[in-house]
């Protein structure tokens, strides 16, 4: 398999955008890229193109925008996860040499409503509907309520993953959310789900994010320097949402594969991305990549250990919370953050030295991707 | 690249179907391309499932069913090529080594509307939809006038393409008109878009299609012979429908581009699958991919040269007239059936002597898939 280098980045805003199309947003994220790369549309030569519900096939609606060029256009949809999905696909054909230039594109146009917590077995998801447990958040208090009996779990320590994505979406002119809060509004705003308050949530939201990925031959021609190139790129199926059986966790396993391909583990990390839907969730999956053991993932909120400054700083753009989560483009905003930090061009919220960092994406039908950057 | 081989299909029938689900029909389509391979479900290393508008992730909850492997489960949608989309990227997987043994499923299940005719041009699509021409059927119907003025084209010659598939249908279990029709019934059927009655257009339905892809060495140690191989698999993206400008055509430059690499041309092809939504766009593809001269392809219909038992038979298994389009399943089903012809089991359909045979599909977004095979 080629090195294959991320060669560009380039974002459409997220937020809310209702005179705005996907491809709207799509063309912008992508000529962003192009730019950031300098390369021009006519040098991709192949395109993944991940959302959900965006209609038949948005990717050529959108692309066909930039140009005729009559490359193939192939539609992801991975749930949360569509963007990882897109990066992945781009980069394994780029890696074993069906192509030399790659886009991954990610978009999304939500409405109000957040997708509905769809279970994995029928029979289970007709309970969960009877009972009202329709919303992914619904199980995540629950968990904050057991996490709290079972290892004396604050609430206080579910706020603060809130206020520093906050924090840290208030430095990146691309997030949805860009200004802080405090461990009291985030008490104090709307109840959801008892004990979750709407700033426990990510919002919904539309937006757009793109990635070009080249050989690492085409990257000395065109590309500018520091070149990214992604060191590993793993995925799997599964349970994820079984905290009781930590022998199924899913990111568990898909972190370990991982690790192999790129050589560094978890601690060597330097920035880490996750799917933090909500701020338990973020806790979650420090112990679940193993930053943590189980039920100490809410110290490390405590120690600042996940901060910007921290020891391993996690969602440094806001994360899903306050960056925003317009589904189809997450991942690739994920790694829009990453590439950017690994650049040293994320501003005030750079990460000192920036060499190496690790994106961790989950999304409905237990699917988990990890991707691992390094300049 | 390493030689691939469809070690296994298999097909939920094509119908209506509404006591059951995508995932009952994906299941049973995979058990049955398991089946035909000689494989269990834990050795398939990856899966790519193709569907429009099924939900999220329905990939795993339809595998999910099988037995929760952890392997990588990738959705894909590329509109009427869902199906196509995912063999594409199941056979590349196979052929550029990260892995030995993929699947390719494509899932359907739609109401009893046609999707509506989707524009790549926003502003032509507010046009067509402030005329009423919002299905794909109508300019399907302009362009049959346009025939019968220009070229002479009759409406006994496109009925007779309705005949055929019927026909071939008829020998098909899987098939969702099992009935074969006179050219009579199909000018005596209800009147959709003038002139173009009820038996000139595919139908809405439901299925499931599946195949298994591996490595000849896989092949040689489990799977059945005779061996079918896919010696060619291009997509482009395009205007497609734009007869009246013949060097954007896409199906004739994919089909280029399949030609050179499996270095047969479409008049070698033993039988050959296309997209015909319509009557007339049989014909209209009849051209495009090189069987017959512009304003020539009504000809082929009249001289019985796409029939079974003709020089070049065209879409045996009753296509998308008569086996059914429920988009997702649509190109797995084209691929079934050829990889059945060429194995020489197609019994009262079977062309003699079948020893490679193409696929074509295109799709909204205009996009446009080739695909050959050879045993």
């Amino acid at each position: 398999m080629k090195e294959v280098v991320v060669a560009g980045v380039g974002m459409h805003e997220f937020g809310r955008f209702p005179e705005k199309t996907v491809i709207d947003m799509g063309v912008t994220a992508t000529e962003r890229a192009l730019e950031d790369a300098g390369l021009e549309w006519k040098q991709v030569q192949l395109a993944y193109v991940g959302y959900l519900d965006q209609g038949m096939a948005a990717g050529s609606r959108i692309l066909f925008e930039l140009g005729r060029t009559g490359i193939p256009i192939l539609n992801i949809e991975s749930a949360s996860c569509s963007g990882n999905a897109a990066l992945r696909e781009a980069h394994y054909a780029v890696a074993t040499g069906r192509c030399d230039i790659a886009l991954a594109l990610g978009v999304g146009k939500m409405g109000r409503l957040m997708p509905a917590y769809t279970s994995t077995d029928p029979h289970e998801e007709g309970l969960r509907r009877a009972e009202g447990i329709v919303q992914a958040g619904a199980p995540m208090a629950m968990t904050a309520r057991r996490r709290m009996v079972e290892f004396g779990a604050t609430m206080d320590q579910y706020a603060k993953v809130s206020v520093k994505a906050h924090k840290n979406a208030s430095m990146n002119p691309y997030a949805q959310y860009r200004k802080t809060c405090t461990i009291e509004e985030v008490h104090a705003s709307r109840m959801i789900y008892d004990p979750l308050t709407a700033l426990h949530f990510c919002p919904t939201g539309d937006g757009a994010a793109a990635a070009i990925v080249c050989t690492r031959a085409v990257a000395e021609r065109w590309g500018r320097k520091p070149y990214v190139s992604i060191v590993a790129d793993a995925m799997g199926t599964g349970l994820y949402r079984s905290p009781r059986r930590k022998a199924e966790n899913l990111t568990g396993r898909v972190v370990r594969e991982a690790s192999e391909q790129c050589g560094a583990g978890i601690l060597d990390m330097d920035l880490i991305q996750v799917h933090d839907g909500f701020t338990v969730e973020e806790v979650l999956h420090y112990e679940a990549l193993g930053l943590a053991a189980e039920g100490e993932g809410e110290k490390l909120i405590d120690e600042g250990v996940t901060e910007i400054g921290g020891r391993h700083p996690v969602n440094t753009d806001g994360g899903l919370l306050s960056r925003g989560h317009p589904i189809g483009p997450t991942g690739l905003a994920q790694i829009w953050e990453t590439v950017t930090q690994l650049r040293g061009e994320a501003g005030a919220r750079q990460v000192e030295n920036a060499r190496q960092g690790l994106v961790q994406c989950v999304g409905t039908g237990d699917v988990c991707f990890i991707q691992v950057f390094r300049r």
